[in-house]
């Protein structure tokens, strides 16, 4: 398969030399995501740094019906942003800066390439923040959080991506630029077409400027409780839950998680569940809020129970949570990881990690479990000796399996991580006939289907 | 105009005789909602009870090309529910039943007819709640707050009804039953049709089952704090959002509606700019905000700043809100009530009430303003006497420059109450090509164009 030679003239017409590319190397390098699908070589990688040039691509790729999949970071965890075959690859990169950003109204307004943490280091220095916190907030682009609807650690209290989006501008697959939403905080006004948008993976347009709604940052504290059982720290999740408290974060990382922590960092952390709260408000709302959850904690059974003290303790509780990967891919060196992020009903989030954990024994696999246990969000890892299709096909089986149950409980088979290629085939599973729906308003806004195709949705859905 | 005579013998097939009417006193009483647009008698009226009859009703029409205007409580504020032109008026009243409770989920079902605080006091019983809180609570029911995405009190600390919505039962335009969304808290999987669906005025699809989220009960504490002039007012209600509080509630009222609610209940609050706080969470935390809050306020020059240290007390500090619509309707008996309802980001709220100020002294007119001052949601009444075209047109040109204000400050042009009838000319200057593609959505979605046509959009758009 190859570019027509009238879309390569239309492309320099559009771009800049330097902003397009046909090389190898290059087609290679915007070949994959971070997920485990196959990799797919784009025709062409294509670099814009402004929406008129972005309008100008999609109106020739539309003309000549060439596929393009956007991308930012290249962080998707599902096979996102794997280029669709035959596609131009359209990287926002270059889209990376902040434009504005109005304390007053909360608010700023940024290009989609710019990253997460820059987001958030340039915010600070005015007391603002945006809040999700993907685990990938290094490389993930906010772009691609829209397009993705990312969540994140502190979800839980601020809402996830779509909770923050006021205005979007995006280039339709025709070329045109538009704006949706409003910078005002609510709004009534026609269809949201922000939120039909914050989570279309690409399909419906190119986003290219985003005003965010932004959080005060507040004070904070971190607090890590051990349980004996995994029930009992269910019982903490529901109780903290139910008391009116909203932590700023709530996780659970199960006792195969710390186990990895313990042989990485060269820990002796006790080997059980373990949940880590990170308290967000006013000091001494957020002394009563430890109070309470400390009671509960001790009520509970838990055998450890500890506040963060300083700074520096803080970063290291809260390492328990954010170097599992990195403590499973020193400790599994080529291994595949398969990740799963399903979420369920708050009232079966106990229950759906025991399931996990037999069906890590039932087919003989390494499955680690943690998660955004607050919002009932399930994270899993199963790690696959290289070279074992055997293993690999139970991984996935298993993956199969609860999503399926997910689904049986009235759960999501994605909470945060998208649809992408992985889990095309549990969209129909999980939505019946509202699949020819989202079909249909696929079909109303790219009718020669240049965006993104072959993601969300299996041909023969 | 009439029904063909098939297409009765039809409905009679779809229900029970007793679940339509063509009486001329049925077709009156639903032919208008609280809006002041003029009322439009539709040629029957149907009370759906299951969501079988709803999609076989929706069939019909739809083969016979029939229009459809669905309605819960008939408070909607734009002719959002006035039947369209030669329709159907489809009541959804007698569907009012709490299907299901789940306190360990955070969630309840519930059929759509069902009336807030209806809802609120069964849901009291478990210790929980659907926050947003409109002021039409005792008529408006849930499935016309899903249609106009309602808003209210409390929305500022828990979102919309948007926020709330996590799974809903629809019936398409063509008869099909569908299901949107997911019971878990948070998802990526697909395009978010829930959201689509929201907001969405009956245009889209009629709701025939809803699953909420809900809150805990929290605590609460009421205070009011006056102020000489608004300038005042308006910091202190950017300082308090910036304090990283998060109010329950923070509404402004201005003088004029502080000098009629004094009238109509015999009170001598000083007639002055006025805020009223309710401070939700645990009771230290609430100690500390309110101790918080009073100090911005007496820092900012507040004549006055109180607790409500009773129930009773609370009930009447918040009665300088709740009766402005009442205390008006008292006093200006015979008057038509124009309800304006813009949002604008918070840095241009107190400029934009003065605003709203000046046109009245420009056009000579009695507005008075109150709002939900912490998400900069700005309501206004318009007292027009009877029959008096030039006021009216007065004040219609009045609102008609207050909401090309609000655009042209970023803002909405309606933040609860949807676009309706009366706010049509405005949705193409807020949002421009955008329009374009709700109406592809909407083609696509209901191509014969049944469902409450004449809203939202105006022909020439």
């Amino acid at each position: 398969m190859n570019l027509p030679p009238e879309f390569l003239t239309g492309l320099g017409n559009c771009l800049p030399s330097n902003l397009f590319s046909l090389r190898p190397s290059e087609l290679e390098a915007y070949s994959r995501d971070e997920s485990s699908q196959p990799a797919q070589l784009p025709l062409a990688v294509v670099w814009v740094e402004t929406a008129e040039q972005t309008a100008a691509v999609l109106g020739l790729c539309n003309r000549f019906r060439v596929p393009v999949t956007a991308r930012g970071g290249g962080s998707s965890l599902e096979g996102n942003s794997v280029p669709s075959p035959g596609s131009v690859a359209l990287s926002l990169e270059r889209m990376n800066k902040v434009l504005e950003i109005l304390p007053q109204d909360f608010q700023c307004r940024l290009q989609p390439g710019v990253v997460y943490d820059n987001l958030n280091r340039q915010l600070a220095r005015h007391g603002l923040f945006f809040a999700p916190g993907p685990s990938s907030g290094d490389v993930a682009t906010i772009g691609g959080m829209v397009g993705n609807n990312a969540g994140g650690l502190n979800a839980l209290r601020y809402g996830v991506t779509r909770n923050h989006i006021l205005r979007l501008q995006v280039v339709l697959a025709d070329g045109s630029i538009v704006w949706f939403g409003t910078q005002a905080m609510k709004t009534s006004s026609g269809f949201d077409l922000v939120q039909l948008m914050t989570g279309s993976e690409g399909l419906l347009g190119i986003v290219t400027e985003i005003i965010l709604r932004l959080h005060g940052l507040p004070e904070r504290k971190t607090a890590l409780a051990q349980f004996a059982d995994l029930d009992a720290a269910a019982q903490v999740v529901y109780e903290v839950m139910s008391s009116g408290i909203l932590p700023g974060a709530l996780e659970l990382v199960d006792a195969a998680s710390i186990r990895h922590i313990n042989r990485y960092k060269g820990w002796d952390w006790p080997e059980v569940p373990t949940l880590i709260f990170e308290f967000h408000g006013t000091p001494s709302g957020i002394a009563e809020e430890v109070e309470i959850v400390r009671e509960i904690c001790v009520h509970l059974g838990a055998v450890r129970f500890e506040i963060a003290e300083t700074p520096a303790r803080r970063d290291q509780l809260w390492a328990g949570r954010k170097e599992i990967t990195n403590a499973e891919k020193s400790l599994y060196p080529g291994f595949i990881m398969l990740k799963g992020d399903i979420a369920v009903p708050l009232s079966q989030y106990a229950s759906t990690v025991r399931y996990a954990g037999a069906l890590g024994k039932k087919h003989s696999l390494a499955i680690s479990i943690f998660g955004h246990a607050g919002d009932g969000n399930i994270h899993w890892h199963t790690l696959v000796p290289p070279g074992d299709p055997a293993a690999l096909a139970n991984g996935e089986l298993a993956s199969a399996e609860l999503i399926r149950h997910a689904i049986s409980l009235g759960g999501t088979v994605t909470a945060e991580h998208g649809i992408g290629l992985a889990k095309r085939e549990f969209l129909v599973e999980e939505h019946g006939a509202a699949v020819d729906v989202m079909k249909k308003i696929k079909q109303a806004l790219d009718p020669n289907g240049i965006l993104n195709p072959g993601k969300m949705f299996l041909e023969k859905d």
